[in-house]
C-alpha cells in the first residue's frame, strides 16, 4: 500500500460498486474491520449514498448493534497510541498518518516512556486499549485526556472508546470522499445595546487551515437585517473542513452609531475562530455585540 | 516647539508646580484653551492629584459648567480635520500628531476634497467645526462618522463635540502623565455547559499594541475557581494603554473534560482582543464558554 | 370633551380625511401642537398612511426640522408632571390619562411637594419644563429619572425632552389608530451545551397586560430547527402592545437529552418577560440555553 | 417503620454512632443496600463527617469501586417505577414517598399500562430495571426520559442507572441530615450596554418552593460594584434546597441611566428562576443586561 493520498471519490461513484470494491474504498475507516463496510453494503443494497453523513450513520448503526464482545474486538483491533506497533512500523496507513499528524512519531524518549506507561496502566485497568481520535490533537491534549480518562469506570471508557472510533471513522471518510454540496456558512450580527440588527458592519473571513486557499477568502458587509448582503459566506467546495476566522469591525460600527466609546475602545476588530467539521451541514455563526461585550455560538 | 515627546511626568511632580508651570504642563490638553488648566489650578489649590482620572474629571467639570457661548468658542478653537490649518502646517503639536496617526496627513487629492466638502457642509449646517477624537481612528471610520453625524440636530452635535473634546483631553493626558499604580487586569473562565469554573485551562496574554513590549507577555493556568493562579494578569506599569489579546485553550479544556467534540471542534483556541483605555482602572475580562459558544464582556 | 375612549381608527380611514378632520383625529398627539399634524397633512398630500410607524416618522420629521425656538415652545406647551395644571384639572385629556396611569393623580402631600420642588429646580436650571413619557412608569421611576436628569447639561436635556415628546406621540398614536397587520412574534431555542437547536421543548406564552385576553394565549413545541412548529406565535390583532411572558420547559428538555442534572436542577421552567411596543414590527425573542445558564435578546 | 418524617439529624450527631446506628440512620439512601453505609463506616472510622457532600462522596466512592456484577445487583434492588411493588404496597418508605411526589401513585389505568409496557421493554432490552430520580420530576418528564433512554446502549444505560442511584442517594441524604453551614447565595448585575456594574438596581428574592417560608424573602439594592449592598442574599439555614426567583428591576435602572427606551420597554421586571440543590455550596447567580437582552448562569 502506498502512502500517497488518492483524490477523493465522489459519492455517486460509490453507487455502482461491487461489495469488494466498496469495501476496498471505505473498509478501512473502521480500523482493521472491513466487516463494517460489508454489512453496510448488504443493509443499503442497492447502494445510493447521498451524503458522507448518511454513510457514516449507516456504519455507526452497524457497530452500535453488535454484541459487546464484538465491540471489544473492534476496540482491540486498534494500535496503542505511540506504541510498539508504531515503533515497528506496523500501523495501518490511516493510523500512521493520524499519529504522525499529532506528533506521536517524533516523541522524545521521556514522552515515549510516559505513553508506554499510560498505555499499560490503562490496559491493565480496563482490559482494552486506549482510543482517542488524534488527527487534530496535540501531544499535550492527548496526555491530558489520557490522565482524565484513567479515572473513569470501565463501562464509561468502553462507551468512550466506541465514541472515539466513530469519530475516527468520520474523519477518515472525510479524507476519502467528496462531500455532498449541501453545506454552507451564514452570519448575523445583532446590536444588543440597541436591540436591532447591526447594519453596515464590515466583516472578513479567513481560512486558517483546511482544504482550499488560506488567508482572506471573503469580505462582507451586513445589511439592515444584520445579515451578509451576499447571503451565504461560503458554499459548495469552498465550504470545507478546516479552521476559519471571522473578523467583525465592531469598533467602526459603534463609532458610526454614535456610541460613547473610549479613546482606545474596549472592542474594535473582534476575531472569532471556529472549526468546520461537517462540510455537508449548515453552520450559522453569529455575533451578538454591544460596545462592551459579545456572544457567539453555533446557531441554526 | 520640537516634536520629540518628553518623558511622562509623575502625578506627584504636579503638586509643587506654580500655576504657570502647571498650565505649561497640561494646558494643551484642551486645544488652544489653557484657561481650563488655570481654572483647575485655582479650584484644586493646593494641588494634590492622585490620578489622571481625577485631573481629567476636574478639567471636564470646568468645561461642563461654562456657558454655551464659551463652549462654542472651545469647539471652534479646534482645527478642521485635514483642513487648511493642516496644509499650512499651523496645527498645534498635539493636533498634528493625532491627525497624522489617523493618516490624515497623507490623504489622496480625492480624499482631501471629500474632507473639505464635508467640513464645509458640517460648518454651514451647525455653525461650528466637526470634532472627532482621531488618535485610534482610521480615515474610513472618520468619514463614516462624519456622514452619520451630519444627520444629527445642532444640539446633539454640540453635545457630541464637547464629548469628543473631553475624550481628546483624556488621550492627551495619557501621553503627558504617568498613571497612578491602581490599574490591573483579571480573568475568569466559566464552563457554562457544566455550570462550574473551568479548572486547568491554559491562557496566554499578548500585547498587540501600546506601551511596553509587544507579543506574548503572560502565560496562565486557571485554578479550581476558574481564576488565574497568579491572581492578576497585569499590574503596575505593565498594565498600560493598548490593545491586548487573550487566547483561551477552550478545545483542550473540553477534551480533558470528556465533552463530546467533533473531529475538528467548533472551538479550539479562542482569541479575545480588547482595548485598555484607562490604565488606572480595573479591567475584568472573563470568558463564559461551552464547547459550542462563548460570551465575554468588560466585567467588574 | 368627554373622556370615554373612542374605538381606534383604521389607517385606511385616514386617507379620505380633510385637513381639519385629520388634525382633529391625530392633532393631539403632540401636546397642544396641532400644527404638527397640519404640516404632515401638507407634506404627505394625498394622504396614504400604511402604518402607524410611517405616520409617526412623518410627524417626528416635522418636529426635528423646526427651529430651536419653536422646539422650545413645543416643550413648554407641556404641563408640569403632577403640577398646578393637574391640580386645577386643566390638563389635556391625553395628559390627564397618562399622569393618572402613572399614579400622579393620587400623590401624598409629601410626594406632591417633592414633585413641585423638582419641577421648580428643573425649570430654573434649564428654562423649560421636565418632560417624561409616563404612561408605563411608576412614581418611583419618575422621581429617579428626575433626579438623574437634573444633572445633565441644558442641551442634553433639551434633546431628551424632544425625545420624550416623540415617545409620548408614539404612545398616543397607538391608542388612536389600529396598527397595520405586519407585526408578529417568533421564537427560537438553541441548546448551547450541544451546539444544536433544541428539539421538542414545550413553551407557553402568556399575555400579562395589554390589549386582548390575558393569561395563557399559546402553547408551543419546538421542531428540529428549534423553532415553533406553528411558525409565528402571534400575528395580526393578537400581536398587540403589552407585556408578555414565555415559559420554556428547559428542565424537561435537558432531562430528555440525558444531561447530567442535579436533583433540583438549576434551570427548570425558565420565564422570560418582555414588552411589545410596536405592534407593526417583528419581534424575535429567542432563548440560548444550557443546563446552567441562558441568554435572551430582542433578535431579528 | 413509620412514614412520619423524623427531624433532620445534625452532622455532628453522626460522629458518635455505632456502626449499627449509623447504618440505621443513613443505610436507606442506597435502596435496599445498607452495605454501602457499612463500608463507609469502616472506611471513615473514626467518623467525622463535616458535610453532606463529603458523606455522599464517600458513599459514591464505595459504589463506584465495586464490581460490575455487584453494581447490577444494586440496580436491580430498585423497584419498577409505578410497578407491581407499588401496587402491592411493598416499596421502601423512601421509594414510596418519591414515587408519590412524582404523581406515580395516582396514574390512570392507561398511564399504568404505559409504564408497565415500558418497564418490560426496558428490562428485556437491558436486563435490569429502569432507574430515574423522580422526586422533582413529573409523569410527563419521566415518560419522555423513558422513551429517550430506551434508545441507548446497554452500557450507557448501566452507567446512567448508577448515576441516577447516586442522585437518589443525594436527595435522600438531604431529607435526613442538616446540611453544614457553608452555603450562600450572591448576585451581581452588569450593564453590558455601558460596560460597567449596574448601580442602584432594585432586586427582590422569592422562595417559590423548598424549606423555609415561601414568598418574598429579601429585597436588595446593588452598590456601585453591581453587588448587593448586603453582600450575601442568603446564608445558613435560610439557604435551603428549593426553587428561588430573583426579580431585577432592569427597566427602572435603564430609565434612570437615560437609556433610549420604548414606551413599553422590552425589559422591565426581569424574573430569574433557579434551583438550589446543594445547600452547602456557593451559588452565584448574576445578571448581565442591556435594555434589549440579558444573560444569566450559575457562576462562581
Amino acid at each position: 500500500m502506498s502512502s500517497s493520498p488518492s483524490p477523493p471519490l465522489s459519492l455517486s461513484s460509490l453507487s455502482g460498486l461491487s461489495e469488494e470494491s466498496f469495501v476496498a474504498a471505505v473498509g478501512g475507516v473502521y480500523e482493521n474491520s472491513p466487516w463494517v463496510a460489508s454489512a453496510v453494503f448488504t443493509n443499503l443494497k442497492p447502494l445510493s449514498i447521498t451524503s458522507i453523513a448518511s454513510l457514516h450513520a449507516a456504519m455507526k448503526e452497524v457497530v452500535e448493534t453488535i454484541e459487546e464482545k464484538k465491540k471489544l474486538e473492534l476496540i482491540n483491533s486498534h494500535p496503542d497510541l505511540a506504541g510498539k506497533a508504531a515503533l515497528a512500523d506496523e500501523l495501518t496507513e490511516e493510523s500512521k498518518e493520524e499519529q504522525s499528524k499529532a506528533g506521536l512519531n517524533s516523541l522524545t524518549k521521556e514522552e515515549l516512556e510516559q505513553f508506554t506507561k499510560m498505555n499499560e496502566k490503562y490496559k491493565s485497568k480496563f482490559g482494552f486499549v486506549f482510543i482517542l481520535a488524534v488527527r487534530n490533537a496535540t501531544k499535550y491534549t492527548i496526555l491530558k485526556s489520557f490522565e482524565a480518562r484513567l479515572k473513569n469506570t470501565r463501562m464509561k471508557e468502553f462507551e468512550e472508546c466506541i465514541t472515539q472510533i466513530h469519530k475516527i471513522a468520520w474523519m477518515r471518510l472525510l479524507t476519502i470522499l467528496e462531500p455532498a454540496d449541501t453545506g454552507f456558512l451564514t452570519c448575523h450580527v445583532l446590536d444588543t445595546a440597541s436591540g436591532k440588527p447591526a447594519n453596515d458592519m464590515d466583516i472578513t473571513l479567513e481560512r486558517l487551515s483546511g482544504t482550499g486557499p488560506l488567508g482572506v477568502i471573503g469580505s462582507f458587509v451586513t445589511n439592515s437585517d444584520g445579515r451578509l448582503t451576499s447571503g451565504r459566506a461560503l458554499t459548495g467546495k469552498d465550504f470545507s473542513v478546516g479552521i476559519y476566522k471571522w473578523t467583525f469591525e465592531v469598533g467602526d460600527y459603534f463609532a458610526k452609531e454614535g456610541a460613547k466609546l473610549a479613546g482606545t475602545p474596549f472592542l474594535m476588530s473582534v476575531p472569532l475562530v471556529f472549526g468546520i467539521d461537517d462540510p455537508e451541514d449548515h453552520y450559522h455563526v453569529p455575533l451578538l455585540c454591544s460596545p462592551y461585550g459579545y456572544s457567539t455560538y453555533r446557531g441554526s
